[in-house]
C-alpha cells in the first residue's frame, strides 16, 4: 500500500492472519467459504472497514476468492499439468491430435475468439524470426478454454512468405494444426525454447481470462525453429497462473 | 475487491488507466518516479481517497512500486535468466563450479541463511523420493541473494541413508556442491525434473524476498533422478517473480 504502516492499525493483520494459519492447517479448506464481513466484525468486535481490509489482504495474496453476490471462497487449486517437452513431440502433432489435447485429455477444450490477419511483423518478432525490416507476418490470435473455463490466450506469429496461401492462414488449420502445416510445407519444428515470466495480469487479460484478484498471469513465449534452426513460429502466450502448473523434464 | 463496484466511483479507475497508458506508451519509463497523491488530487481534483485508490490499483498490478518515505515509481523489470537444462549440465557441477554462477556469470553472488537439520521426512518428500514411512531426510535451506538482492529461498532434501556423514550435511558442500557431492557417492543426478506454479507470496516469504506490493512467487519443485532412475534430491525453490526469466530448450 501506498499508505504508511503506522495510518494503519495492526488489528486487521491479525486477523488476517488468523484466517491464513485456519486456511493453512486445513480448518478451511479449497472451496469453503470464508467469514465475511460481517461476521468478522463481531467475532473480533471491529468497525467495517478493518474486517473489509482484512479480507483484501487475503484476497491481494490469491487465498480466498471473492464470487459477487454470494461470499467469499477459499481458492481452489486444481491446476491443469501442462509438460513441456511431451505435449510438443513430433508423435502428437505429426499424427493429427492437437497439442492442447496432450493438455487436457478427455476434458471438454475449445479454442475461441480466433483471429486470423496479415500485418508488418512488430519489432520483437522480427528479432525473434530473424525477419528483414518491413517483413510481414500472419498473426494467429485464440483463446483456449477447457470446461468452459478460460485457460489461456494465445497469439502465433509467422512469416508470411512461409505460408501465404496455406491452411495457417484460415481459421481451421487442419488435423494436427500449425505443426502439421508447417511439416506439409517442408519446415516441421524440431527444437522449441519457452520463456517463462510471470507478473499481474492487465485489465483486458483479467476480463478475457476471467481472473479473480491476487492471481497472476504466467507468459510463456515460444520459439518453434526447424532442424537447420530456421525460426518458424513466435507463440506468445499468457495463462491463468492459478490453472496450471509446467513441467519441464530433462538430463544432466 | 469485496465491495460491490457502484460503492466506488469509477473516476480511480480512468485515473489508474491513464497512468498505465503513459507506462506503456514510455512516457513514464522504467524507475520513473509517478504523480504522487497530492499531485493527482490537484491534476484531476479528486479527494485522498480516490488518489490513493488509483495508485493501489496498480501496485497490486505490480507496474509500480512505492518506496517508502520516497514516492512510488515504475517497476524496473531486468531479470535474470534461469537456462533450465543448461545451468544443470553435469559439465557444470561436474568442474566444480556452482549451479548459480551459470545464471549469475561474473555479477556478485552469495548464499546465506544456510541451515541444515536431520529431520523425519515430511509427507510429500516420502512421495517425491519415494521413502519409506518414518524415513529421515537432510534437510537444507537456504537463501540466494544477487548483488546483495534475495533472489530465491530453498530448501533440498535427501535420504539420510544416502548422505549421513558427507558433506552434504555440513554448512558448507565444497566444490560443484550437492551434486559433485552426489556424484562421488555414485549417484549422480542424470534426469531432472522442474514443477512451476505460480502464485501470491506469503507474508514469510514477501519478508524474506524483500517483495513489493504486486509480485508474484515462482514455485520451482525439482526433482534429481540417477541414471536408474532413483530420486536423489527434492528441492522447493521460491523465486522473486519479478527478478526471473525461466528458459527452457527442447527437442520435437
Amino acid at each position: 500500500m501506498p499508505t504508511s504502516e503506522n495510518e494503519s492499525p495492526p488489528v486487521y493483520r491479525e486477523i488476517a492472519e488468523a484466517l491464513r494459519s485456519a486456511i493453512a492447517s486445513g480448518e478451511l479448506a479449497d472451496g469453503d467459504r470464508v467469514p465475511g464481513e460481517n461476521e468478522l466484525m463481531r467475532q473480533y468486535s471491529v468497525a467495517r472497514a478493518t474486517a473489509r481490509q482484512a479480507l483484501s489482504v487475503l484476497i491481494n495474496e490469491g487465498l480466498v476468492v471473492p464470487i459477487r453476490g454470494s461470499g467469499i471462497y477459499v481458492r481452489t487449486f486444481r491446476p491443469l499439468r501442462r509438460h513441456g517437452p511431451r505435449r510438443l513431440s513430433r508423435e502428437l502433432w505429426g499424427t493429427g491430435r492437437s497439442i492442447w489435447q496432450a493438455d487436457a485429455a478427455d476434458r471438454g477444450f475449445e479454442t475461441d475468439n480466433i483471429e486470423v490477419s496479415e500485418d508488418p511483423a512488430p519489432e520483437h518478432v522480427i528479432r525473434a524470426l530473424g525477419l528483414a525490416e518491413g517483413a510481414r507476418v500472419v498473426r494467429r490470435r485464440r483463446r483456449y478454454r477447457l470446461d468452459g473455463r478460460p485457460m489461456q490466450l494465445a497469439t502465433s506469429y509467422l512469416p508470411l512468405d512461409l505460408v501465404a496461401g496455406t491452411p495457417i492462414t484460415r481459421v481451421d488449420t487442419g488435423p494436427g494444426g500449425i505443426y502439421a502445416r508447417l511439416a506439409d510445407l517442408g519446415h516441421a519444428p524440431a527444437h522449441f525454447t519457452e520463456e517463462i515470466r510471470v507478473r499481474m495480469p492487465n485489465p483486458v487479460e483479467a476480463r478475457d481470462l476471467r481472473l479473480t484478484a491476487g492471481t497472476p498471469v504466467l507468459e510463456v513465449l515460444r520459439t518453434a525453429l526447424t532442424d537447420d534452426h530456421r525460426a518458424v513460429e513466435l507463440n506468445e502466450m499468457t495463462l491463468d497462473g492459478s490453472a496450471y502448473v509446467l513441467q519441464y523434464d530433462f538430463d544432466a
